[in-house]
């Protein structure tokens, strides 16, 4: 028997090690305490601007306390999908809560953002059906697109005029997938236009704010709110684990539809439910995040004060308008120095190359929480600025 | 414009309603404590044999202390993937742990079961590649060769010489993927077999062991240690919301093999890492299994008692050989019939119907648990036997 070897891939794969050897390995780096605006990292402190914990609510005292609460009344886990026998009390109390929150019929969770876009683009892609998705959208989503079986035209990143184009051109039943804020870039999708060319072309519009509730709109309620348009967008999904301090994720829409993705979308049908524990620290981050909107305010502003202050010493920080704010670099290789030299200095990014970037455009992410102070943001400017120039990214 | 609406589905969508009407709908119900051997229902009192709670440990005094412990240390939420920002010191403990146990080289840990498989056969399965699969795998794996650019090869559930048959006809690098225990019929994929056509053909074999680890076997490593086979099988994967009292999945094999799933794994990368107190669950589960084998006496001779018991009373309980127990019906309404029936009387159980099941082929499934004493599977069985003759379902 000659039959070649599947893992043969896997024995050839040297791509981590090569990295490694140059000393400049990033990824899967341990951290040993909780997720602060500052924190230690491998035995130094860096200003933490690689997190999605963007309303800083991981280590808030009520949520860390309702979350304990919830493992002394239920336990620490379901053992079984929501379907079937993992679906509890306050599960139900968490989907009422976000859908009275999110000014919608109706909420279904999931137990990751990730499973969560699987389920639904898979439970509503049929045959014939059309899938219109922005070239730029969450890994996700193309994964979603690859559960459904209907056809997928992709379309140039936030190209309306492109958008309306390629529906002109094709008659079946169709929606439009984008993601509210883009999550490398942190540019907004362009929510306006693009329900404008639904509207024209009787096309469904479903919108991943995995980056925008909790982070966009003056309460929060995601990209539509923000843009004064919420009536237009027929499906909202988002994440808990990026401003709601934990893990899962949600659809929100019409009570029918809703109805329709809880029972077929094989992502909650086969998948254990979401633990007691993140499902309180759900409801807590909400809570705080209805009681205290400016904690949105906080974290606009520490955004805006990096972007506007990168922006001034020269670097390239793209078309950001969200909490996220790119060091567009280009080269792989070289973020990856520029990364470790920043870690050293004591700012801790996330290096992005391809294939979460189209090649050649890699680039440091950088992103902001309500707990960043102004005298933060500075020191952290301070050293974008200095090695920025080491390595003649800026003047 | 009069383009089809692709909500039209939801729309039009009834299924549920229509058993709802009946007053047989069995899903979605809510549970308002931790899940025991015995626990309250919509307000009355069951005997759950509807869990995977194998161990009855998501109740246990040890992992519920360790998990509000690590909320207290590391917050509520990672809010970012392993890859880039959510590695905790105590993810990699955990696989470290796990490994040890496993006797496996190396273990990388995900969110969720489901994600696992979508990861481990999506990052596997290139063009060109052959997956040989069982046809009553689970619907993750199913999804995870969907998630692969490989061809799909599906063999007659268990029948090795079919499998053989199809294996002798394809030439290309070749991967079986199995189930260890079946998740609906409780039966053991026969995996000595499995291996013995494998090595005939060259061709790796991966155990999804979702019901097997901590289940299965003197020590618990899963359905290979119980045919004392383990080191033909290639790449075992498995999930933490069952005995391990908590959510989350993992893949264990060789260290090249498991670094090349952990860089190209696209629910690894893209996807929120597991929380600080699931983890913590996982480990004081795995000591507390590691301290007391004696757990999965009590399990299996639980099962044991009600496999028997049932099958003396008349019941189709087929090839169940694990603490999962099916009483197989065949209708589907009549299995809901009869799943309200034992509700009423005192027994939770779990309808499984098509998709889960081909069609035709309803039931009831029942699982046990450490927990579960002499006299409750007892209880149980007068349950059975009464609501069994009702239905005529027994003589």
């Amino acid at each position: 028997m000659t039959r070649p070897d599947i893992f043969r891939k896997c024995l050839e794969y040297t791509r981590a090690d090569e990295v490694k050897k140059m000393g400049l390995y990033p990824y899967f780096k341990p951290l040993s305490g909780q997720v602060g605006p500052v924190m230690e990292i491998d035995g130094h402190s860096v200003i933490m601007l690689g997190s999605n914990n963007y309303l800083g609510l991981t280590d808030h005292p009520l949520v860390m306390a309702r979350s304990a609460e919830a493992i002394r009344k239920y336990g620490t886990g379901c053992t079984g999908s929501r379907f079937l026998n993992g679906t509890l009390d306050i599960h139900l109390e968490m989907e009422e809560k976000l859908a009275r929150f999110l000014h919608r019929e109706r909420v279904v969770t999931f137990s990751t953002g990730f499973q969560t876009n699987l389920g639904v683009i898979g439970a509503l892609g049929m045959k014939d059906d059309l899938l219109f998705v922005d070239r730029a959208v969450h890994a996700s989503i193309i994964d979603g697109t690859r559960m459904s079986y209907s056809r997928v035209v992709k379309y140039r990143h936030n190209d309306v005029e492109h958008l309306d184009h390629l529906l002109e051109r094709e008659q079946g039943p169709a929606m439009i997938i984008t993601d509210g804020v883009f999550s490398m870039e942190g540019d907004l999708a362009d929510l306006p236009g693009i329900l404008s060319v639904a509207r024209k072309h009787g096309a469904r519009v479903m919108v991943d704010d995995a980056h925008g509730v909790g982070v966009m709109g003056p309460t929060g309620r995601g990209t539509a709110e923000h843009f004064g348009c919420e009536d237009g967008v027929d499906l909202q999904v988002g994440t808990f684990s990026k401003s709601f301090a934990s893990i899962g994720g949600f659809a929100a829409g019409t009570d029918k539809v809703i109805d329709y993705i809880q029972h077929e979308a094989r992502t909650e049908i086969f998948s254990a439910s979401l633990p007691p524990a993140s499902v309180a620290s759900v409801m807590a981050a909400l809570e705080i995040l209805q009681e205290q909107p400016e904690l949105l305010v906080r974290m606009h502003s520490a955004a805006e004060r990096a972007r506007r202050g990168l922006r001034d010493l020269g670097f390239n920080v793209g078309n950001s308008a969200a909490p996220i704010v790119p060091i567009i670099i280009g080269d792989s290789i070289l973020t990856f120095r520029i990364w470790q030299a920043l870690d050293q200095e004591g700012v801790f990014t996330n290096p992005v190359v391809t294939p979460a970037v189209p090649p050649g455009q890699a680039m440091l992410r950088t992103s902001y929480m309500a707990t960043h102070t102004d005298e933060m943001i500075d020191r952290a400017l301070g050293i974008f600025e200095r090695v920025g120039r080491r390595f003649g990214l800026i003047g």
